[in-house]
């Protein structure tokens, strides 16, 4: 419980931040690690933040023609093999299955028995398998669009793990597409992008830069690579979605051709696009501060929590007669899509009730004793403020409004997390600035540095790795609204007039 | 397509019931094998099936105050061996991971690389990895009860995999609870069975016997395992959901202890559940006939299908339009807590685009010319119907009472399939007719039986086992409706008061 002046969350953003992150997870009992080594176990608070996510982004996806289908967990070595570029991006971290039993071996101990005649790996991602099924499916233009998503966990054994950001397994939705043409192809690739956007900025209040990567840090085997990129309370870019035009290239590789209405045969052109559960990482570092989880209001696990306040025996039943009522109001309400989502706690516990509630980041808390009840009105406290504007009002205007509220919130959240983005992006020309603006102040602290660059790139790769190799910043992205302009290449200084690319340090 | 007196599946049921299901999974394009052995890929018509039975089973848990969340893929091989039954259960087929990367061999082969220090293998079932974790969530009785479900893939490494009903790969929900005391698992062991029942018979529309598993058919390491049961039309019984009471047994396997209210040190009480994909093999073998799927009305991917029917291309607008506002029309309309889903099928392929909604058994189909629209008029079939009963309805009365109309068809098929099930269930008290009811007519055709023979058992495991060795007959099991009887064990003559079992062959 924190005293006044003091934080629920120890240490602070400012003292030390990965683990201030770490601190708020586990206060708010989202997720932690498993004794698995690299995965996580998501916790109900943080598992409903999932479930909403990928509910809108379903109904997203279905409004553009998609459907859901599902596809093996498993996948031969032949196949990863066939597209060079993405076996060399996967074959490092994967985890391998090579038999189908245990027996009882020396010491009684169980070994694995039954040695499969090809190893399986667990998908990492699922182009390959996907991409043979398309093969088959596809036989005449008249197969096209083809506009295939599957909801499903991967596995990308991490040395480093950080949970929700990166985990060995993780949850995501992977969406892959085959089109006649090469330009509905690429539409396609911006359209989904565009919707991963639409999730991060409209559900998860998390301003995005949108733009296109680098050669260097594409998805092996892709022509583009757009993402998504946001900005952390540690000035840290997290990638927070990509979209992939593929061209032909896994249309080569499996097979997938078609009958042109010109009766030619012809290869498909595919796409690729993924959000994962590192979205959940993402909105916590946006908006969370040193007193716990901020929940962004339309994806909230709860939207409101009820707190009677019982003194005395005698108004017990007076007082939860109110807050039942009050409950019932509330959850005939419809806010995007759904009832408001509404809990009571009335555990007696004292103060870390609603301290509990905070650290959770539920975006709205609700006091209810006998002088509210004596004057219809309900005591209202807001997460994403300071608890001293915590105010009464009439119970009503509060049921009336509740959704105006909560997208008051949602708002606020954005314009605040757009503000900090804004202030910690800077237009750096020379060399040295660039230089100072990526080292920390304090280096116990490497995490504290500018933000992001934006800056001038010649465009030749071994620039963009010596970067990287100095100061581990990297090119998030080349921005879709970037502008021409006359500058110099921070790194080899040579001209360039094709505009400012997005420098940072990055998960 | 099926000409007079054909049928769209070949071979039907009667010919090679085997053949005749996948034959029926083909034609509707619901899922497919895939080349990973063992797994299947569910197509988008499968897969839009196992979404709303998901989303009616969540909503169903959600109300019982279950909460989702997830657990690793992976599981540590000493984790499976702390529960001994267990482990032997699930030993023998398990896809096993020992190696973290890929790496060039020789011949520049990829080859397993990085072993693992423990093998890990790929959950067949999650009690193990969650008991670890409930071991560490679960402090003192006000933590309990603790309810949660995870909906995942698992692995059961199958020799001999039939689509939906044995792969090796499938898709499922488990449930976990664990209780304070012995009595409120039990009552939460019979709770979750009796939502599978409904689940199975107010939505696939297909009834079930509930009853009680024999020591012998138990799930690896439970105290008692109930389930349900259904009658495919092969007379061969399914095993569609199981629920089980595991006692302490999993608690002390994985140190799940709580501080009683007494303040005494308590091992918890836990149960888990679950039903999987299986349950879309069931309905198929439930209600398709020899002209394809029938999808039960309230979890069909659509229910309706508009097919306009264009002859002269001055029509065409007219038709379109009066299609398109009949799609609009029906959507407004809500069906079981959503929208009545609707397709239009404007393909110009004369006869195959009517056969191919019957293959895909959609509910309804709507065929829709000019002389309908003169009439405001529809002309309906119903698949659950012959396809002489199709017939013209006024358009508005039509929309007026789809929901009842779905409802009749669910009633129906329901129904049909509870005669057929009573039909072909038999008292049996003779070993002579009890051998002769479990052997097929023809020897070619082994699935052609008797059906569920409820007979009298003497309750020990050795006439069971009996005869399962001889007849490939198990006890399905003993039915919580059973009535003491007097009678003499079917195999050993032994008197009996307990009344009868079921016995099938089962899936």
């Amino acid at each position: 419980m924190a005293k006044k002046n003091e934080t629920a969350i120890s240490p602070t953003r400012a003292e030390n931040y990965p683990e201030w992150y770490q601190q708020v997870i586990r206060a708010s009992d989202m997720a932690e690690l498993s004794p698995v080594r690299g995965c996580m176990v998501i916790k109900p608070w943080g598992y409903a933040l999932w479930e909403n996510i990928s509910r809108a982004l379903d109904d997203m996806f279905k409004a553009t023609g998609v459907q859901n289908a599902y596809f093996p967990l498993f996948i031969p070595v032949n196949f990863l093999e066939k597209e060079a570029r993405h076996v060399e991006g996967f074959a490092k971290e994967c985890a391998v299955v090579t038999h189908h039993k245990l027996e009882k071996g020396e010491n009684n101990q169980l070994v694995p028995a039954g040695r499969l005649n090809e190893p399986l790996i667990v998908r990492p991602t699922s182009e390959t398998i996907i991409g043979d099924a398309f093969s088959r499916w596809i036989r005449s233009y008249r197969d096209l669009p083809m506009l295939i998503n599957q909801w499903a966990n991967v596995v990308r054994w991490e040395l480093r793990t950080r949970i929700f950001l990166r985990t060995s397994e993780f949850l995501w939705q992977e969406g892959h597409t085959v089109h006649a043409t090469k330009q509905e192809a690429i539409e396609r690739t911006y359209m989904m992008l565009n919707i991963y956007k639409e999730m991060a900025e409209k559900y998860l209040a998390m301003p995005v830069i949108t733009g296109e990567k680098t050669e260097a840090e594409k998805f092996p085997g892709a022509e583009i690579t757009t993402c998504i990129e946001a900005m952390m309370q540690d000035r840290k870019a997290l990638q927070a979605g990509t979209s992939h035009f593929l061209g032909q290239n896994f249309a080569k590789a499996s097979g997938i051709r078609f009958q042109s209405a010109q009766e030619t045969e012809e290869y498909g052109w595919t796409t690729s696009w993924g959000v994962s559960t590192r979205l959940i990482g993402g909105l916590i570092m946006t908006h969370s501060d040193d007193n716990g989880a901020v929940m962004p209001p339309r994806i909230a696990p709860s939207h409101v929590v009820l707190l009677p306040i019982v003194k005395k025996v005698e108004q017990n039943e007076n007082v939860m007669a109110y807050t039942r009522d009050l409950a019932e109001k509330l959850r005939e309400k419809r806010y995007h899509g759904g009832p408001i989502r509404v809990q009571i706690d009335d555990r007696n516990i004292g103060g870390a009730r609603n301290w509990d509630w905070i650290k959770k980041g539920i975006p709205l808390r609700v006091e209810i004793g006998p002088k509210d009840i004596a004057e219809d009105a309900v005591y209202v406290s807001r997460r994403d403020r300071d608890r001293k504007d915590s105010r009464s009002m009439p119970k009503d205007r509060f049921v009336d409004n509740i959704c105006e509220l909560l997208d008051e919130i949602h708002t606020e959240l954005y314009k605040n997390a757009l503000e900090y983005q804004r202030k910690h992006t800077r237009d750096i020309d020379e060399k040295e600035e660039f230089e100072a603006f990526f080292t920390p102040v304090n280096p116990d602290r490497p995490e504290n540095h500018g933000g992001f660059a934006r800056s001038h790139w010649c465009g030749k790769k071994e620039c963009e790795l010596a970067i990287k190799d100095r100061l581990n910043v990297t090119i998030r992205c080349i921005p879709f609204d970037r502008e021409p302009e006359d500058g110099t290449c921070i790194e080899c200084g040579t001209r360039t007039k094709k505009g400012r690319v997005i420098f940072a340090k990055a998960y």
